[in-house]
């Protein structure tokens, strides 16, 4: 609730409906710890050497949805292009780490939780990218 | 609720309860968005002059939330010192930022509700840092 | 020096030429910390109402640039898409803020320097992708 | 140089001598981008398990320095207690990233590289904060 609300109050109307824009910075957040709870999971985890690339493409996703839902979270005169590359860039981060959470989920019940988060993060990407270019 | 689910299956026990981790997490994640969305509607208020500690102040919180975030999500073998050092570099920059976004709260909306967000994160940081000591 | 020699010790051989690939790195890392100096030197001048976008898009792209040199520095298992959709989106985010500082550079020294480090860092990232793609 | 070229062109006048400020923030950079390599390196290489913690400690210090050089480039009205902090974290961090690597700095040449670099940030650190108190 607290980002759509405070986006509302924002001088400026939002380029895109504050629900969408709102919905995909609160998962982008989620998604950042998520992946960075997952990587250091699998770190602790036995059979760490089989979940190295896991750790790296959920680090990857950590900063890509940071950096994301800051550059989201500006509606003071957006540069278009940076907006969707951001978004795209996070999308792909995503992806990678959903994708690898899966092969996982059935051993470890972090990597089954980051998949799930990743997915949401995912969905709320491609519906503001589908917003935007309305 | 969903960082305490997956801090709950992290293979190491929290040194702490998970359920306080979890929420000076979350708070962080929900201020790093909350002071990036209020250091932008700073920019574009009429007053922007008046606005530029709080802008500065909010952009500061946003970077010490972000980096303490991804610092407690790992349970894997912390260092307690640069836990506590982290916790108590988010906690002065929230601070200073819930103190001048008070002075703006009757004027702007966006600065009431970003003083509320670095309120609740204060306390979140604090009962953490309590849970460490204890 | 540092970031290319320290990529050369890595027991992964790079994807690309580790000269291509430290530049890159080393300009982002340069890149983050000039937008932030920009960013914050806009709000300090007199003329602060002209330069809201310039702060803006300083701000994306010292968000941009931090995360893309984080995914850039692993060479463990990477994934393509992500390596090559954060550099686009690094890319999107100097350019916009390049050519804004652009219009600034006659009159403010800070906007002329961020200007020359933002297309340094555009020339680092377009020689990486070509790289990539080579 | 570019750090400092740019700092010296900032409207306000810094509150330390620039060349100190300036030496800080370029070895935060350095060291964020140093340790992600390390800590990515550690997850490629046989040993793994064995460097997990150093892994972990490297990925806190690339947080901690990442944040801390934002914090740090920013010279309008800045809360001397944040900033103070900041530093506070990130030499906690450096220091835990330094004495963990130098464990493994005769197996590892990136350990030996990325210890090199957190000291050089440590007394970098060390060196501002006795200016901001001077």
């Amino acid at each position: 609730m607290s980002v759509e609300a405070i986006l509302r109050t924002h001088p400026r109307p939002a380029a895109v409906d504050p629900s969408v824009l709102a919905r995909c910075i609160d998962e982008c957040a989620a998604c950042q710890a998520t992946c960075t709870v997952c990587a250091d999971a699998d770190l602790a985890e036995a059979d760490v050497p089989d979940l190295v690339h896991c750790a790296r493409l959920c680090l990857d996703c950590a900063d890509a949805c940071g950096a994301t839902l800051r550059i989201l979270g500006r509606q003071t005169e957006p540069d278009p292009d940076s907006r969707r590359a951001a978004v795209e860039a996070c999308l792909a981060a995503c992806r990678a780490s959903a994708d690898e959470c899966h092969r996982h989920a059935h051993h470890h019940e972090h990597c089954r939780l980051c998949e799930e988060q990743c997915r949401r993060c995912i969905q709320a990407c491609e519906e503001l990218l589908a917003a935007l270019k309305g």
